[in-house]
């Protein structure tokens, strides 16, 4: 059984939505009714050691700032504000003071980061590995929420940075080459201290010319196939529109990786995608430019429920189906 | 380092509470700002196997109603209706998929049964153990929040069932003798399928007559330490006045342990602590009698910041200290 299905088993048995609730399990957030003009938004994740992280040498302070970002970035995945977090610690009989003593010190730093307080939470005893969960909720204007659905036809496709960064930073980890850190700092940052892209998110859905939003944390080919099949439509996405660090291909051959797969496949760069129609991409440009941030068109949205990545823009052969299973290898 | 510590150092990291937070760390639920008369109530627990429930002999579907219980019990603790709830469901790689099915189906149960609906969370894969991690969100109106702090001189202490219950149920299965759960079924169930006293919390805080309030998951002694120590005050709790089950005795002494331990110390009981003014009492009874459901007075709040056990209301001698650490042997 995968997590989908699972998801989806759960979501049969809740059933309908009641009238306070705009958007239930499904997309990065809960959206809840504050009043006519407001809505709250919560999401909830959970970082479990040596499954999301490596104490070995995820420094704590770094990896409690982590918790919360990777929790905030689904607030900012629909547009909103991040206000609130609560934390779930699990620690081991016996854990190390000074290294959960920077945990946390690293959970309030991150909450303060984006402006946000922790109200509550609990501690609890974990048999062997660390487990943090953390809530977040956020506010926004319940008219400007992007949802994962509602990608339209010919809808030009975007990404806010760099794809790859932080699956290139967990492989040089990984490679235990103490060098390969040093000069690849910039994928090793994005890996143990990623930023959800908040202040974006909020302009993004100010504009109101954005169709569809959400964060990627699974990686792109996932993430997009889950904001494709909530739309009901697939997506064509090009290899070479995809933007990578300067770095990045060195990086990969460093680590006898494929950096079109790190791009394709690889989770917990926390940028966002999203979509909005053709007419909108010059507006979009200028407003990048006007609040120093960066966009990239990597694609279009097309008919049918397939995401397939193709070499570029004019060639229509060469193209693979990447939905979901991630990008196995590009020929 | 207990607990208690990790959280006082949490705490002091936080800082300051803002404007839209009437209650941060430190009470069974943070309290955020709705609008000027409601608030919302946020709490979040864990259960983690072999450290919270034994998966071996409780059945999933009881225990996804418990690890919403008890979260449930935290709104409660408040005065408050539980809304929403958030889930993330820690999985073993290869986990039994006939039991998670079974623990989702308690886990709607149980939200159906308080009236609130899941709205999101997530599912990751747990290197060994389930963890199931809940928020929920209530809502109520500000004026009417019980708070742990409030308790003042005086104050008559209540409880609103039997006490130790829990306590015997998790001994009876410990015992591994099939015909005990049998014979002592009201502590099983009690242990297995905990209630949250939602409605009776509720009519409490309307009455306007209680100062503090909040539920026993910890043992009496703990909880009531904490209502204390809030309220900057002391307790005197009275033993022969605790309410226990008919058959609590009979089924301590098959266990070999002591039914006042169970009453004082035994935890998940999820009955609520709450003080009120000795000139109440008649109008909480009449209340009690009114809608059916049972208030015990227990002892009275007291100076200092001891919460003290005696044998009877009389005898001022013969008082067992019993702040926090629990009760270890009544003489």
């Amino acid at each position: 059984m995968q997590e989908r299905e699972l998801i989806e088993q759960i979501r049969n048995l809740v059933g309908e939505n009641c009238q306070q609730v705009l958007q239930g399990i499904g997309d990065d957030c809960a959206v809840l009714k504050k009043n006519s003009e407001t809505v709250w938004l919560v999401t909830m994740d959970t970082l479990v050691e040596s499954v999301h992280f490596d104490a070995s040498w995820h420094p704590p302070e770094l990896l409690g700032r982590k918790a919360v970002s990777v929790n905030v970035s689904d607030i900012a995945a629909m547009g909103g504000k991040p206000c609130f977090v609560l934390l779930s610690l699990g620690l081991p009989a016996g854990f190390d003071h000074a290294w959960a003593k920077s945990l946390t010190t690293g959970i309030t730093s991150g909450c303060r980061q984006y402006g946000c307080m922790l109200v509550g939470g609990d501690t609890v005893c974990s048999p062997e590995k660390v487990v943090l969960t953390i809530t977040v909720i956020g506010e926004m204007a319940a008219n400007k929420v992007l949802y994962r659905q509602g990608a339209k036809l010919d809808d030009t496709i975007w990404v806010t940075g760099n794809l790859g960064s932080a699956a290139a930073g967990l492989a040089l980890f990984q490679k235990k080459e103490p060098q390969l850190l040093v000069t690849y700092k910039p994928f090793v940052q994005k890996h143990l201290d990623p930023r959800a892209r908040v202040n974006l998110a909020e302009i993004l859905a100010q504009t109101g010319l954005v169709h569809s939003m959400m964060d990627i944390s699974d990686g792109l080919a996932t993430d997009l196939s889950h904001l494709c099949q909530q739309s009901n439509v697939g997506a064509r996405v090009i290899a070479d529109q995809l933007p990578a660090h300067p770095l990045l291909a060195e990086a990969a051959k460093h680590c006898a990786d494929d950096p079109l797969q790190w791009m394709v496949s690889g989770g917990e760069d926390y940028e966002l995608v999203f979509t909005a129609p053709p007419r909108t991409e010059e507006a979009l440009k200028k407003l990048a430019r006007n609040h120093d941030f960066q966009l990239f068109p990597i694609g279009t949205i097309v008919k049918g429920n397939r995401v397939v990545l193709g070499k570029s823009a004019d060639m229509k052969d060469d193209e693979q189906v990447i939905s979901y299973q991630g990008f196995d290898h590009f020929s």
